[in-house]
């Protein structure tokens, strides 16, 4: 009788189930569930960089998308009995922060708070913590160094501490009465196999070691000392942050029975240490050594991993090199690019170029797609979110270069791609000028799967052939492949990753091959993309810097704004 | 009795005449006539870079306009009649040259040549000769650098020998057909007057100064040894150009019997030497010294003049500075924007920013009108076609820097006015810096006339009030003045320029005056304009410069579409 696991893609504005055939990673059936609070799933305000969401949506979501995706399974497999399912993952998007009392209930389901957006779980993309982050990474080069070199140099504004140490400056009411704070990474699983309480918890290594300064090599966290530096009550929330962090062969506990009421999958079977999404995705689309997994969506991330049995070099600019953060027994390594499809979409959106006709983005594809790499004598920066990788730096913006009186919106949206597949160059070479060999490009998510032009450019750029993975749902997958392995080989899973993705996952059979011609001229492109991304992202000793103009034009547009 | 001139106003895509009251300016009647041949007037080909005119549209344009200008006088003062008229002026664009055969008779004319683009007008904007520009710059550079002194120190793809040059490369056989090539401000009066032939032919000193390396101080054009270097047939031509050039307070002749009855103006009423829009336009304006006028459409030209009876410095970047090409007295002072509204055009006409209803110049000007300086962090550099003052490089492209995900099509059109801003600023300083003083500002043309942000911004960005001319058509006005001045004193006109536009020229009530508050805010948006300026526009010896950058994307351009 053929074995099931479940994955749970907790994502920005729903939750996917999947449920997974473990013998093939035949995906029977799927499963979303949208959000039921503020806008598409996000808590806004008035301030633009506030995102939040609802803690209950995790529940609620859990709940509707895995009764749904079993019901599908049923008509998709007649024989199918949720009792076939013997484990399930989680992924959810982070860093992704709750504040929860000591029994691990968020604050948000009190009533006192029900409404106060500090209480929810601060979303990935909330940018309310820029201040918090700079001070954190003014403390920590001057006092531990060591916590920057494995996350990029910088802690982000996006990052665990920055949220929490916002919190207590600025809502110290919800600040106070949390007991400590939660990835929704782990507080999910925890939810799910009732071990949300501060004494049962099990963190992921994921969160922490990406996120929030983890590192077994320093014990953990960062020490009391830094984080008195801060605010002695960071100190104290010290106290109640675990010692020990995970990685996703690991089970956090068994499927309560009230879980397994509420679903009908069975109770106690296995629940995998959560991670973040693009880290199982990089699992779901077979990622081992040599291998870099770009999820390109929105935004990327572009993840690899690296045997721990050899050294690593601290590699600059990468936002993360943590052990065992993807797959057990490797470092993790995560890069990726603030605006990828975000950039598209903006200048589709809000450019509204060529009109509604012609400015869809089939129609400026189709007619960009015409264009031969160079035709058009633009060149772009894709910084219009800033630079996560290798820069990391929020406060670069967008550059676009070349335009005469006849440039023609298709050739500024071809260029805008060419932009981001330069940056995803330059990901590329960082991780080869430190020894991380990409030797085969893997690619997931929605433009990897909808839009071949996209995938030429990036070939043609790269000079790789770009790999598509078989699963449109890498995320998901990955999480239901963590499933099959907390399972355990017994049970019908797998004894480790390898298999299990030996098993489950697959590529599809096109593969974008570079045009040694186009990748010619790519190479002449990429060297003037290059010599614009040292002089405006680049701090140079020479009077030649341009390093200042896209800051100061913020700070004049904050001036006038306030 | 009142006495009338007609100014007759050669543009890019028509003609029009105006008949003005000589006593007070009087604009009573205005007639246009479109061009027949090619896209509005224009011949275009498969070369983005080809720009021609049918010389049939310039003698049919004098006839249709000037009849219907007549009639239009007619319905305005009852008591019009066309024997009240006393002399005519012309302006047109330039530098546009006409093969023409020892008659006068353009090649275009005959049956073999009628279809030949090389054997019709080469319009102002033709930028086929960009090769032949770089060979002359180099070789005057070396051979005689003061033929480049007084043009900016680069000559021009759009100019008369660059143009003259490219046609014996690559048109031979219209080349050898050619007599002599006569710009078409000087043609056109010839046309009236009768006075085509070689023989008869009188130049003006405006084109020929400006255009064509004509100085009486090294005995008029460039020397056959010179010419020569170009190409040994370069030197024959030669001995076919006038040994002397003129000032429009000279008539070329008068108006010809056959004129006369194709228009039912007197015959014999004489013809000024022409001279090009922006100049006749600076006199319509009341151009004196201290005086920029800036007329401002597709382009801009800026002229001032400067007395002759003070030396002055050869002015780096300017386009020209020729005794006499626009006062007789005065030095005449040329620089300009290769684009404006062009920029503006391109914006709204390529990219259709916003779909049609809020795309257009009215309601991205609404939008635009809300916003603060400094408030989008935009900055643009008004380079989409070139940069003609103070760079002199027509192989500068187009910037845009700062977009983030949340600009807008207004933000962008806004900084693209800011733009040409910051452009017409640096032009100010760079007579200033020269000891040329810019006591006013006077502005005509479209975009002075119709929009009154525009207006605005150019006095905020300048920290100079924007004065407008009184009339909308400063060079048709200017070239009506030149009638009433060649006229004479006695037949109803004026003896001498100052007199004739203190009668006949004004300004509107409306001065646009600088706001201390956003001209500070401009002042350090302009630092950082002038950075990126200086980046991408000049040599610099460090390794910082981004010289090369807009160049070698027009070289790989060309590369791939050959």
């Amino acid at each position: 009788m053929a074995k099931y696991t479940i994955g749970l893609d907790y994502g920005t504005n729903s939750v996917r189930a999947i449920v997974v055939n473990v013998s093939n990673g035949r995906e029977v059936a799927t499963a979303v569930w949208n959000y039921a609070h503020g806008r598409d799933g996000i808590i806004l305000s008035r301030d633009p960089n506030l995102a939040r969401q609802h803690p209950a949506d995790y529940v609620k979501g859990a709940e509707e998308s895995i009764k749904k995706s079993l019901a599908a399974a049923k008509r998709t497999v007649k024989s199918f009995k949720p009792e076939q399912v013997i484990g399930i993952g989680v992924d959810t998007t982070g860093s992704t922060p709750l504040p929860v009392d000591k029994t691990g209930r968020p604050l948000a389901f009190q009533k006192r708070f029900a409404n106060n957006p500090a209480a929810m779980a601060w979303l990935w993309k909330d940018h309310t913590s820029v201040a918090e982050a700079e001070e954190i990474t003014r403390l920590a080069t001057k006092m531990r160094p060591e916590y920057l070199t494995k996350c990029g140099g910088t802690y982000s504004s996006e990052w665990f501490f920055s949220k929490i140490l916002h919190c207590l400056r600025t809502s110290p009411k919800v600040f106070d009465a949390a007991y400590t704070w939660v990835e929704i990474a782990d507080w999910i699983p925890a939810m799910l196999t009732g071990t949300e309480s501060t004494g049962k918890l099990t963190v992921g290594i994921c969160a922490a070691g990406h996120k929030a300064m983890y590192n077994d090599a320093w014990g953990g966290y960062p020490d009391k000392k830094f984080l008195r530096k801060l605010d002695p009550k960071l100190a104290e929330l010290r106290g109640g942050l675990k010692d020990k962090a995970h990685a996703v062969n690991k089970a956090v506990g068994g499927l309560t029975d009230k879980w397994s009421a509420r679903t009908s999958l069975p109770a106690g079977i296995p629940v995998a240490v959560g991670a973040f999404d693009a880290h199982l995705g990089g699992i779901g689309a077979g990622i081992k050594p040599g291998v870099m997994v770009k999820t390109l969506g929105t935004s990327t991330c572009d993840t690899m991993v690296s045997s721990m049995k050899k050294p690593l070099a601290d590699i600059p600019g990468l936002c993360g090199i943590v052990p065992e953060s993807i797959l057990p027994g490797y470092f993790g390594l995560e890069a990726g690019q603030s605006a990828v499809g975000d950039i598209f979409n903006w200048f589709v959106n809000y450019i509204q170029p060529g009109g509604k006709k012609a400015g869809s983005h089939e129609e400026l594809t189709k007619a960009a797609a015409k264009l031969k790499p160079g035709e058009s004598g633009l060149l772009a920066l894709d910084w219009n979110n800033g630079n996560r990788t290798i820069l990391v730096d929020q406060r670069l913006t967008g550059l676009l270069l070349g335009q005469t009186l006849h440039t023609t919106p298709a050739e500024i949206y071809r260029a805008l791609i060419e932009a981001t597949a330069f940056g995803a160059l330059t990901i590329i070479n960082r991780f080869e000028e430190y020894g991380v060999k990409v030797q085969q490009v893997v690619n997931c998510g929605g433009i990897a799967e909808k839009n071949p032009m996209v995938m030429q450019i990036y070939a043609d750029v790269t000079g790789r052939p770009m790999k598509i993975s078989r699963s449109a749902q890498t995320c998901a997958l990955g999480a239901a492949i963590a499933g099959a392995v907390v399972a355990g080989k017994k049970a019908g899973g797998y004894s480790n990753f390898a298999a299990a993705q030996k098993a489950m996952t697959g590529l599809k059979p096109k593969v974008f091959k570079p045009n040694p011609k186009a990748h010619a001229v790519y190479n002449e492109l990429y060297a003037l993309y290059r010599k614009l991304h040292d002089a405006f992202g680049t701090q140079r000793p020479a009077g030649g810097s341009l390093h200042d103009v896209m800051k100061k034009l913020l700070d004049i547009r904050n001036e006038v704004r306030n």
